[in-house]
């Protein structure tokens, strides 16, 4: 299994514990362009609603060789897909899901929580071992 | 030659035709966080002067299997570079270089063009073909 859909499915496992129904899986966002559709990229996305809340989950496993190249990937993502959100469905949240280590080693840097903050980024920490849920920033 | 180093000297001779004085190939930025310094990624920026402005550019070639998968690292980049000039050297201008064809088949569509708008996004356009500058956005 690619490293990404084992990631995918923790994601997935960890929000079920939490009391989440996966609506879509995968979550496929479609945005009109002047010429043609644009398929938002081969990462999956998640679709989840628990009570009156839905959320749209961007995983991002961080296992690649350089985590800030992983974060410019994952940022302009982010924000693609969010305008997208914005345009298709205004009701739904999107979240970053990303793991606990990666969270304390990478994302806690000043530079980064500043881009984070700048960019109002909501994020999901998960613990990948446990398949657990550990917080949702903010 | 690697296609991002021959993009990279495209755009260097064409802006050097455009009488620009390239200060720094490659221009480095660093940003001092809680515990290192990033690296901001392996692909690199050229600085330049003309008169009194001071420019910094990132050179994308969009010749990667998917454009929206290098808009989003393009974007992703282009603001962490921004925000770190902002730090570092605030009356430097952070350009994204994008081939015209490109601009003209992907960037002008909706959805991205939204994009480029929300995030004011500075763009300088060229020609592969003739190491020529077509046009600054705005």
């Amino acid at each position: 299994m690619p490293a990404k859909d084992f990631f995918h499915d923790v994601v997935k496992h960890a929000l079920i514990k939490d009391n989440w129904i996966i609506t879509d899986d995968p979550l496929y966002i479609r945005v009109e362009a002047v010429q043609m559709y644009i398929d938002l990229g081969a990462e999956k996305l998640l679709g989840a609603i628990k009570k009156d809340q839905k959320i749209a989950v961007e995983i991002k496993s961080f296992m690649q060789e350089s985590n800030i190249t992983e974060f410019y990937q994952a940022l302009g993502q982010f924000l693609s897909h969010r305008h997208a959100l914005e345009i298709e469905e205004p009701d739904r949240e999107l979240y970053l899901a990303v793991p606990a280590d990666i969270y304390e080693s990478f994302f806690k840097q000043t530079f980064v929580q500043e881009l984070v903050q700048l960019h109002q980024l909501k994020m999901l920490i998960y613990r990948a071992e446990t398949e657990e849920l550990e917080k949702w920033i903010p």
